[in-house]
């Protein structure tokens, strides 16, 4: 939230006011005066001074209804359009939205997984061209980008990662500015799909949820109070290397027995190696899904675990719900039961039951995080 | 933050300007009219009228100094007293204190271990009578009372906890309005000790902390972007159940292996139950800084099991700053050092560096926070 005049001034109040109703038009609902004032608590004088310079600005449009206060008001699309990139460990998606979040194109692309920044950014732009083609908009439309990258980022700089090793030390924010000309905002992917899942998914209505992307690394996005948690330098949510073995396999961070070498892509291809030598997730999966009791048994042991790290995450932040994201998550119920159990083994009584679900959003969860983040980082502001 | 009036409106804005200039001077510290305008933000025409208004309500006394805007402004003593109430598992502490926090006189007494709710509550209303003697203050001076229990609550009602048999499904809140016919807030006692050492004590400046209270259990207080959080159910900070080792001692919470079974004053005392049979936590301490090599080691693997757990914190959670209190912080660097070890040796290279520090406060760590606390929820407004 953008506010301008100093604090406890009428220009910041009538500035605050605008956001609050800007903040009720980027949910995406189908709104009428009436709503606006009901849902921000302003008087309806008030809501409707402010649609009138907002329209007078050109952005919201305006539909007559039965008298002024039903009349139906919406974001323009003439406010503009923004985009979200979200690279993998081996592809980079692009989609573009418009500031209500709403996606209008997408298109992924796979990726060399050594790929430098630059081949990235650059496969990025293409797919932005095309998303752009196939929405039949301009360029010129777009506010604001939003990337998510699978790698811890303070301040920008993508820090050591085993999963995007093409982009170490790399100013990811400023390299991307250079190729697009645009404001950008970067993430951690974990984050953006919390983001995703709390506005648009299976956490919505969770003040506190934590998301867990399980794929090649394990990372947690956290969502307190219903905003994204950062922690004081930035790297909040490395689930992923929680010890749950002091004496396990060590590990890539530098510690021993981390939940990644138990629960993660790498390890489950590791844990099945014998008995379908090569195998990718979705063919572990679907052997386990035509009775593979190897894989079964796999897919469990995977799933215990993952549930012993989330009774640490429940019992330190008791939060409303647990999501479960990433390729892993497409083992669905065949992870996620052993999940609850292992969940239900390692924590207090009184957090026991929180429930963890499958992502909604599926491996789109980032991208969709991507689009909001521009979206909401876009400033709407009609003086 | 009370703030009164339809959001949005010129009567709501004067209420939160209001409320921001009684928030700074909650905080105590010597201030004139100028610091009040610089540190709200508002205009001083603003902050002298606001003053007035507080003082011709009785809540502010102010000192002329060079011009208006030099003049000191101070909360009144007139504007009432609060009192802190903090339980322990054979103890109770009381405490009265000013708005701005500042504790005026305080005295504490034992109590059983197995003390019904009522017994504890009417030994705080007597210590309370004492220290209301000791500053010479009445009862009726009193706003509201801040009270500590070393269980988590759920809705002012004790959970299950052997640490106080006594209460477990009490309505601490409703047993002690009756009790003190006053307005009561309750909090766990970790709650209190991080809300007190951010706010006066280690923590100070760090936008996110986390204390963790080491006693006969195990609890965290977790402060994040600078107010307490308390999960979706109120249960968050159960730090002391996290999982060191699936296989360990079974533990009173249903769960084998918790950091309780390797750092408490319980565990402690049961690693030194051949070499120091029935020594307590200060004779084992003592033990140690005469070199009795034993002690020495078994509060170096207390330290280095606390460390594991803080690692798991500082992975999900990143603060700026750990603070240990509690009985086990009495042994200062014999249990500090070897957790931050024990840290470093568990956590991502980017937060093993986090500070762990000893609580400031020391056993007065719950005491101080339960008389924030009730300073923080008196309301204070003139109209």
């Amino acid at each position: 939230m953008s506010v301008t005049g100093s604090p406890g001034s009428t220009a910041s109040l009538r500035s605050a006011n605008q956001q609050r109703v800007v903040d009720v038009l980027r949910s995406g609902d189908q709104v009428t005066q009436a709503d606006l004032a009901r849902q921000t608590g302003l008087a309806p004088a008030t809501v409707s001074s402010i649609v009138r310079d907002l329209a007078s600005a050109g952005l919201v449009t305006t539909e007559p209804g039965s008298g002024r206060r039903g009349t139906t008001v919406a974001l323009a699309a003439a406010a503009g359009l923004v985009a979200g990139v979200d690279f993998g460990h081996s592809h980079v998606s692009v989609a573009l939205g418009d500031l209500t979040g709403t996606l209008l194109a997408e298109r992924r692309t796979p990726l060399d997984s050594g790929h430098p920044c630059d081949a990235g950014l650059d496969a990025a732009a293409d797919l932005l061209d095309e998303v752009l083609d196939d929405a039949d908009a301009k360029f010129d439309s777009l506010r604001c980008i939003g990337m998510g990258l699978p790698a811890p980022l303070t301040d920008g700089i993508v820090r050591s990662s085993a999963i995007l090793p093409g982009w170490v030390g790399v100013n990811a924010l400023d390299a991307a500015r250079q190729q697009f000309g645009l404001e950008i905002h970067a993430e951690n992917d974990a984050n953006l799909g919390a983001l995703a899942e709390h506005r648009h998914g299976v956490a919505r209505g969770h003040a506190n949820s934590v998301f867990v992307k399980v794929s090649s690394g394990v990372g947690a996005g956290i969502v307190l109070e219903d905003r994204l948690f950062h922690g004081s330098g930035g790297t909040a949510g490395e689930i992923g290397h929680l010890t749950l073995d002091e004496s396990g396999p060590v590990c890539r961070c530098g510690s021993r027995g981390c939940l990644e070498a138990y629960t993660s892509t790498g390890a489950l291809q590791a844990m099945m190696h014998t008995q379908l030598p090569g195998a990718g997730v979705d063919e572990i999966v679907a052997a386990a899904r035509q009775g593979n009791v190897s894989a079964v048994r796999a897919l469990e042991d995977a799933g215990l675990h993952l549930g012993w790290a989330l009774a640490s995450v429940v019992n330190l932040l008791n939060p409303g719900l647990v999501v479960v994201g990433g390729d892993m998550a497409r083992a669905g119920e065949l992870l996620l039961e052993s999940a609850r159990i292992g969940l239900r083994r390692h924590a207090l009584d009184a957090v026991a039951a929180t429930p963890v679900e499958a992502s909604e959003l599926g491996e789109r969860a980032s991208l969709v995080g991507a689009v909001l983040l521009a979206a909401e980082r876009t400033e709407l502001t009609a003086v």
